[in-house]
């Protein structure tokens, strides 16, 4: 059999570009798992990881504009999006160099002797060590951030993790050049350049899941992509641990008084997150409970004025385009649901933004669940309540979520509560801000619960990392036989508890 | 449907004791479950729960005479080994409640605006909340400390999760009393008896991993039992962590020089671990590389001299009795396995330990694949080597453990890159020590590659809290509105990072 093609495609026509690669056949997915196990003991040396990622982060600098411009051709999200999601990218991959530096993830625990417990303590010191290969399977939303340089790849690496990257198929010319700009970062840090290595195709997706010498793996993207992904990884013989990032509807509660207090600054701030990057955002608010009354229809109305202005856009690729078109078509169609600004196609290769509303009470009747699931792209769905039980029998139906948020007004007397219904439903909360945007740092949260995420792990900030170690607690072992992490002299000056 | 009944059985007789409960039904589990998760608010409070976990220890002890009586009646386990037993779980349960004292496990986290961050950092603090209500599967051969009042129950309800347990049928009786102690401490301690319950029978178990309510679970026991409630656990519509226990071979490697220095002491050794509980720990060393020559003789002599002299034992029932009688009589009679002492039943009701002895070089042929499989009971499996490449071979060749245990004389040249091989096996690497016994302690691993463990975390000592925990993060949120750990002021006075 022929080797399938891989061509990248302008998403602004809908035509192919050029060929970029072929599918990776069963033989070349195994070559590149085992060229990336047979690479694992050189990532052991923390040093040389952090080099690496410093590096990979200068080298996609360097070759910024080359990058933007392959980024820009595959997904139409244009110059300064791409610019600022590189500086992103690369500020993530020093951020992880710093961490892997400052050393904390090792979880470094000495338990000294004691005669006086029950049972007795040995001797134990445990410190976290990496799993071994990890699959990296790539979002097509963040062409670079949540891509082939993205957290991932970068936290993987930082755990000491070679990585396989399953490309995205919208965007595989981006996917090999970064591929290539962190093989030579590799080269250059005196690694060898299968800690890193790419293959494409959805058949080559599914074989290195099964790949048993896949330790572990990090996906982003739809739930019916990742929720096979995770199938797959729990039926193994040797199951694994799989951290997906599936889908959120990102719920957003306005109370009376915020309304009240701030109507237009909330329909204009509501509007430009739910259609940037066209809406293509896995934090995107696409669920909003709003009050019904004057001043929740003045939400409503600066809503749909900033939503009317906005200009077609191009969505990532034309599959996505007609789901998003068929998503919107659905919901618009159910009863008595209603569109002050009516979303779908735009031009030939376009989609439009727009609002979809109806009247909160009738969501618990069972026939608007649809309304309650995400649709990627540019549309959001305004639940307009009329009383705090009808939001709480609401809230209580959704699903788990990246983040859930809640506008409130001053000392507004229902925050309390409502923050207390918000919380079980994601993993990330906020009050009078908007979910897009995700800021890598320690405090970060990016995951919640399922199908925001198929674990309790993050995908964005430091503790990312974790998701590519396990402990291991050495007892009773003579100090010139311990990792240097875990004797007595602590020669590394690692941090320890 | 008659509910089926639940019988207390004599392992020294075979014989049924007496009724003590029947199979909970899809109502009850559905029951059991849906109180748990009311009663989950009340667990919020640290202090509380805290008082809960002390207050079962305080219970557990002045009951303690009943407690022993009750679970030797049912195990056979002896009260010598059950009063050790009752120390480790009751030390276990106010271990606990220092850990939520202390509440690092919150692991507050709290990154303040920074304007300077690709993207911008806004205002973000962490903590880890608990998960919801917890299915606990009690282990068989540890009625107590991994049973009912046992780790995985302490470790739950200092997360601040209620527990359904499923019963061991094997010590219903203990289970029960168990059970009714936890619940009186939970009413003493000002919280809903419902923050513990219990059920019985192997459907309720099946059922109750599948309960929509049912957040996460812990299961200690068989490969086979464990396999199949994780499988379940990740078939869910919401998939649910599952940490399961579930074999271990707990390889030992004997090098050259440390059988020359004491060999009498490392055959002894041996058999004392092998033989503890009759040889139904999960940390029982099954499989032990020695070297071919007198040396290694020696130790072979020494552990068949100890084994030799043990008495027949009572297993913890009679079907796991006929699976050891199956087991040692499968792998006996592998050809070119010898038993220099020949392991299989003792009286009616008991079995008698014993050892199996294999040429090293025979293992890697394929034809003896069950000796690299757990076999419960008193026996292990003596592998003679003649080269250090063959024990990297069979090395390679091992499942993932518990422990792995490495023992050496002196400065004994092979120590490092054994170490080296033995640590991707297991999660509690061991030098010149036997793996049987396991301390609750803060560096403590109780864990390791599947069928070890079912995820990477520990089901011993303090990190075993991190099971039933998920992070969530606050973004911009008004003081008044946070958590009291998550304040500026921090009143309750938590760790920080």
């Amino acid at each position: 059999m022929a080797a399938e093609p891989v061509w990248s495609v302008d998403p602004r026509t809908g035509k192919p570009r050029e060929q970029v690669a072929v599918e990776a056949t069963a033989e070349e997915i195994d070559r590149a798992v085992r060229a990336a196990h047979a690479a694992r003991g050189a990532l052991a040396d923390r040093t040389a990881r952090a080099a690496l990622l410093r590096t990979a982060a200068d080298l996609l600098d360097e070759a910024g504009d080359h990058v933007i411009e392959a980024a820009d051709a595959e997904t139409a999200l244009g110059p300064v999006r791409l610019t600022g999601e590189l500086a992103r990218t690369t500020a993530q991959l020093r951020f992880f160099a710093d961490i892997v530096d400052e050393a904390a993830f090792l979880d470094v625990t000495i338990s000294l002797p004691d005669a006086t417990t029950t049972p007795p303590t040995p001797d134990l010191r445990r410190m976290k060590i990496p799993l071994g290969v990890v699959a990296v399977y790539s979002a097509g939303n963040f062409p670079l951030a949540f891509s082939v340089p993205g957290g991932d790849t970068a936290s993987a690496l930082a755990a000491g993790c070679p990585v396989v990257i399953k490309a995205h198929p919208d965007h595989p010319a981006t996917s090999e050049l970064c591929a290539s700009l962190l093989r030579r970062a590799a080269a250059k840090a005196g690694l060898p350049e299968d800690v890193v290595s790419l293959v494409h195709g959805f058949d080559a997706g599914v074989r290195l899941i099964r790949h048993p010498l896949i330790a572990a793996a990090g996906f982003t993207g739809s739930v019916r992509g990742g929720r096979a992904l995770h199938d797959a990884a729990a039926a193994r013989p040797v199951p694994i641990p799989f951290h997906g990032e599936l889908g959120s509807l990102n719920p957003v509660v306005i109370t009376g008084a915020a309304a009240e207090e701030r109507a237009d600054e909330l329909g204009a701030g509501l509007a430009a997150s739910m259609t940037l990057g066209e809406g293509q955002f896995c934090t995107k608010p696409g669920f909003v409970l709003a009050p019904r009354g004057e001043a929740g229809d003045r939400v409503v109305a600066a809503l749909t004025a900033a939503v009317s202005e906005t200009e077609p856009g191009v969505m990532l690729d034309h599959r996505m385009r007609g789901a998003f078109l068929d998503g919107v078509r659905e919901r618009a169609a159910l009863p008595e649901v209603t569109a002050p600004v009516t979303p779908g196609a735009g031009g030939e290769h376009t989609v439009s933004a727009g609002v979809l509303t109806v009247d909160a009470g009738l969501l618990p009747g069972g026939g608007h669940g649809l309304l309650l699931e995400e649709c990627f792209g540019p549309v959001t769905v305004v639940a307009r309540y009329t009383s705090r039980d009808q939001v709480s029998a609401i809230l209580g139906m959704l699903p788990g979520n990246l983040t859930a948020t809640l506008h409130i007004a001053g000392e507004d007397p229902a925050a309390a509560s409502l923050l207390t219904e918000l919380t079980p439903l994601a993993g990330r909360i906020l009050v009078n801000g908007w979910p897009t945007g995700v800021a890598v740092a320690a405090a970060q949260h990016h995951g919640g619960p399922y199908p925001a995420a198929t674990s309790t792990s993050t995908s964005v900030g430091g503790t990312a990392i974790e998701r590519w170690l396990r402990p291991v607690t050495y007892q009773s072992t003579p100090q010139h036989l311990l990792p240097p992490e875990l004797r007595d002299d602590n020669p590394l000056g690692v941090p320890r508890s």
